[in-house]
């Protein structure tokens, strides 16, 4: 065991491409070291060049199975890839539920690939935060393709796969009713939508569905002047990979070119700041936990005060507390 | 249109149990009009007697079919029934999918049964404070139960199930690989488990996989002294629903004796604190952003500074805005 490397030890070795380097700093984010965020503010100066591409969908969707077959025919080109997995787990075990990712057993002895995946747990804020701080790590570290792959079900899931340049939302054939009402509600964050599960005979009705429900309006021009187009893969005959491939590109460029793509960048860059902050909160109000906290939440189960004033409580004590 | 009602004239209205009173406070709760505040501490003050339970499952559980059932059974004993449903809905459009709950059409006409869909957009903390707030209408308005249906999908939505005195994670056979992965990150938190579907002839396999999981620790005991049931149901039979009312009477015993119940109203306190607290910070957030947050986060955008910095800045502009 021994004494634990300092962060500002790790992070040239992080910026070498040093997985364990990257890995160990991912944890320290994802702990919300305080020790570690001089280096993480490093990794975000110095990071800014990959194309992040968030992919969301349902559960069902054929989500893992996209983002590893995308991922597989992105290192033909020789690009490295980063693959941020936000998973789905209990806000207590703490576990991952997915583990290692047994399903991208192709990609985990590439050297070329790193995967990683962020459990849930700990305040919403943290997840976001500690999501976003690994893309960085990739992103300094010269991966050209990071992916930030989350369950698009849950507010604060989908808002991160949003802190990305380029958003795909992943549809699929054969999903039962109350999975399709839930996907409804993610449509319009595309700036892509892929119908995975093609070779599927039921998948024309999904595209020409999806097709309808963009004509009406949903999920059209979310960038002002960017049609999302909808392709149709199969991971399992390898179909409409390299039109995902040249779609992506064809965002990228956009973003790269257009006003929107400004907006875009500064957009993300409210989130972190949105989300940090939050997360600074959340940590502080945990310390005051053991103090006035107690006896205010106290009052508020007796009914003797109302959460807005245990609410201001709390604030007017962070503000006497000060920083830490 | 003319003058809205002033949310004090709302008040006794809705503690005398007029539907429209009541609904139009909770669309000011979920707009977050802080005119509603005084009266929204009003009914937090006077309730506290509902019994409140939470009930989730991931999409495909029948989760919506049991509370339906559920809410028809009780009805039967004379008891007063509120439903709110915290749906998935897009971060955007504002939109609630489940509408008017089409489901519950045998309920709509029934003058003991309220039921409400809160839309998830805002914040999170938005949604939880809203939510809870509905729950206080209803409890306040002399309503014996309160049912909190929300999707077991994302990490925001399962919390506020978890502000409820009696937690229902309801299961289903037959439903996809991913979908069992997102389950068992829920187990844990029931303090009752229901086997929805038992009609089905692979419902058996479901329960024995449940209790098995059970055995093995996941969930058991999570109260210190309660053993969480299972209870198989089948809302096409009207199987199980008595066993179901006859456990939530149990648990609602535990809650009112043990030392379990009281820790329980403890953290629902505090859990409604740092809700309406991030959700009062979310606000000045929000105007902050037309000052000083603007500039930050352009800095940030173009990485000047760090997410740390640009978040602690907002917080110290916060502090010096003060409280509005």
């Amino acid at each position: 065991m021994g004494t634990p490397v300092p962060s500002d030890v790790l992070l040239p070795r992080a910026l070498a491409g040093d997985f364990a380097a990257m890995a160990r700093l991912m944890s320290r984010a994802e702990a919300g070291v305080p020790e570690s965020r001089p280096a993480l503010a490093q990794l975000y100066a110095r990071a800014g060049h990959a194309h992040i591409i968030g992919i969301t969908g349902v559960p069902g969707s054929g989500k893992s199975t996209l983002v590893s077959t995308l991922t597989l025919k992105l290192r033909a080109s020789g690009k490295r890839v980063g693959i941020i997995a936000v998973d789905p787990s209990s806000p207590y075990s703490g576990g991952s539920i997915m583990g290692d990712r047994i399903r991208m057993t192709e990609l985990v002895n590439d050297p070329g690939v790193f995967i990683r995946s962020m459990a849930t747990r700990g305040s919403q804020g943290g997840m976001a935060r500690a999501s976003l701080e690994a893309v960085d790590v990739l992103d300094a570290a010269g991966f050209e393709y990071v992916i930030i792959e989350t369950v698009g079900v849950g507010q604060a899931e989908v808002e991160i796969a949003q802190a990305a340049h380029t958003v795909i939302v992943v549809s699929a054939p054969g999903l039962g009713d109350d999975i399709q009402a839930i996907k409804a509600g993610i449509l319009e964050i595309a700036d892509i939508h892929v119908v995975s599960k093609c070779d599927r005979s039921d998948a024309n009705r999904t595209i020409s569905d999806l097709k309808t429900m963009l004509m009406m309006g949903m999920g059209v021009d979310n960038q002002g002047r960017w049609n999302a187009p909808v392709v149709p893969t199969s991971a399992l005959n390898g179909v409409g990979f390299e039109d995902l491939i040249t779609q992506i590109g064809r965002h990228g460029a956009f973003m790269n070119d257009a006003a929107a793509g400004r907006a875009r960048i500064r957009h993300i860059a409210e989130f972190r700041m949105l989300k940090t902050a939050e997360d600074l909160l959340h940590q502080r109000f945990l310390r005051a936990r053991q103090g006035r906290l107690s006896a205010v939440s106290e009052q508020l189960a007796q009914r003797h005060i109302s959460p807005y004033q245990a609410a201001e409580a709390l604030l007017d004590g962070i503000n006497l507390e000060g920083t830490p």
